[in-house]
């Protein structure tokens, strides 16, 4: 049986890949006067005293909603919110899995920026923190940025950051391994994901991060994103303009989020020594590592798992809210970001890289844990707690 | 200890009442290839082809909404979201621990009524019915009712129509026990909870019902809300006037949904022979059971659990959302919440009817099953089920 037969067989027998559960039996009157009426009545009126205290007598503090809106779900696009939930449901089943946390996955019937800031919003008294997931660029910036700006749990848009955050670090042992210190690295597919990557990367030093999308080598004359926008003075310190391919000529990375097979071997060969290739694009990367491979790329990495170096969101974001919401952080900040790379990072020590290993595999135990200590420490250090 | 620090105790201890449980390991590269991605997107391209296929590859089907904007939680009033959701949680619990649904608590942001009827339209694709809770009249008759026009799955407000079904289902009961066949039956409280109980009454064939508030027996010239306007012209035929007092006078039944102690023993003396008296008002009842009986109370239940004939909506909703989502309702119609009191009545057979056993103990197995294949035949024969 084939993937595609063998995932639709357990999806019918799942019918739903997480259930509540409760924490309690109701098999007595006793049960039910403590669990609910009476007795509920006195968490409730303290919770109405401070409000606060919903992280101390509701599951708020470790529960979070994976929502989406169903416009960019994995590489499949604008599939609609019920189409969206067997990921939504899947990805709420990985934060149960590698850190614990529980999630409830929800998808909306809208796709309208103003509409889905609104039912969020509405919607943040039942979390501790909100993972957004699948939701088209432009719309994802805005609906973020503005989600961030009006509430105070962790709202995070994990196709931005957590993809940033693993090739970030994915990046910073190739950089180590291949010895180089000053790369020129080309990001290929100007989206949420890409632009978020540029930022990163710019944010830990690097000096010469190119954008390039479809029509090209992003510049400041060209018609941008807002997202574009915000990056383009500092991309590209070169002045380079043209094609992808101008781009590689003599680059030392290139970071793929983009379309399948867009990247041929002699591209490859036109970078600098020891080339670094992430070809990330789902299912089909941008070159297939073995070809990549053939034209002489030193280290590759794809976001499969049949393949080596895989960088996989898995190991991101299930460690960076558990820590922010062990933390009570009131938000995911630039320094718990940059403090989730070196987690990740440092989980393979530097005698122990090999170009087929720069990235510890996604299921690796103990690397959720790790990455929220790391994150939890920095929002406290960053004084983005709650009572700080 | 007492109920309300025990209460705490365990709240504390719980720091929630539900978690949520994942239906398989994700051990292995394979575990995730089927749970997520790349099998995923099998299941989501089935559902994006047929929506109604979310009911066979997710969990929506068994999975409800219990939604409140903490605006009338319990007798406590409007205490806000958060506050509301310890009791949210627990009603998620009771539809665990009773059906075997799973149930996700939200409490929302707004106490608007377009802003709750938007929020709360847009969730509706992750989920498979929508139990509104606790939330305030006049308010909570648009939301539900402007719910229900827009979207295809059960909308229920179970502080109405639970309450009104249980009402019914224990009074069916007291009335073959009084040998009551034309009774006068006035209800005190005219909120949500007392026009659902008239309208459910009155569709059950009763022709003398009364409704009482503030102000005294409701007539056509009192200014009166939208759900006591819907009903005025079906209520007290013989056209009375005046309190509580003067409508309780030769009547046959008292219910209350009201406030505690505002029923005197001569109110109770004063009605006809039998009297049937449901006084539950939370936690402080609208007479004291033992005060009603010495004034010659035949029949007397409360929403109490030290008491017998407890009057508990517990009978009701789990059974009743499990019916309709087993059969795939698109609602819950007239008929499924008239099969739901004949459901629960016909629990206890009539020749084990005795004054203090007219309705059947809350936590009873099995009560819950029986009203789901009540409800969901009556929701298959009257045509509201997907692919009917």
């Amino acid at each position: 049986m084939d993937a595609a037969s063998e995932a639709l067989k357990k999806h019918r027998e799942w019918q739903g890949k997480l259930e509540t559960v409760n924490k309690m039996p109701i098999e007595t009157a006793d049960d039910l006067s403590i669990a609910y009426t009476p007795g509920v009545a006195a968490p409730c009126l303290e919770i109405a005293r401070d409000p606060s205290l919903s992280y101390v007598y509701t599951g708020r503090g470790h529960t979070i909603a994976v929502i989406s809106d169903g416009s960019a779900v994995l590489g499949l696009g604008n599939i609609g919110p019920e189409a969206g939930m067997p990921v939504m449901e899947g990805k709420c089943v990985l934060f149960k899995a590698l850190s614990g946390l529980d999630a409830v996955p929800l998808v909306l019937d809208t796709q309208d920026t103003d509409r889905l800031v609104d039912v969020i919003s509405a919607l943040a008294p039942s979390f501790g923190g909100i993972n957004l997931e699948d939701i088209a660029a432009p719309r994802c910036f805005e609906v973020e940025r503005r989600l961030k700006e009006q509430l105070d749990i962790p709202v995070f848009h994990d196709d931005q950051h957590g993809t940033a955050i693993v090739v970030s670090a994915a990046l910073e042992n190739a950089l180590k391994l291949a010895k180089k210190e000053n790369p020129r690295i080309v990001i290929n597919g100007a989206g949420s994901a890409g632009c978020a990557i540029a930022r990163l990367l710019l944010d830990r030093g690097q000096k010469d991060v190119i954008l390039v999308d479809r029509q090209g080598i992003l510049t400041p004359d060209m018609e941008l994103t807002s997202g574009q926008r915000a990056l383009i003075d500092r991309l590209n310190p070169s002045g380079r303009t043209g094609t992808l391919q101008d781009a590689l000529a003599g680059a030392d990375v290139l970071i793929g989020v983009s379309a399948g097979h867009i990247v041929s071997q002699d591209m490859i060969r036109s970078m600098n020594e020891k080339p670094i290739v992430f070809a990330m694009a789902n299912p089909t990367p941008e070159i297939e590592p073995e070809d990549a491979a053939a034209a002489g790329a030193y280290i590759i990495g794809t976001g499969r798992s049949d393949h080596p170096n895989q960088i996989n969101n898995l190991l991101a974001f299930p460690g960076i809210f558990k820590g922010a919401l062990d933390a009570g952080a009131t938000e995911i900040n630039d320094a718990m970001k940059q403090a989730a790379v070196s987690a990740i990072s440092s989980c393979i020590p530097e005698e122990d890289l090999r170009p087929d290993h720069i990235i510890v595999s996604a299921l690796t135990p103990g690397v959720a844990d790790r990455v929220a200590r790391a994150v939890a420490q920095a929002a406290v250090q960053s004084g983005v707690v709650r009572h700080a």
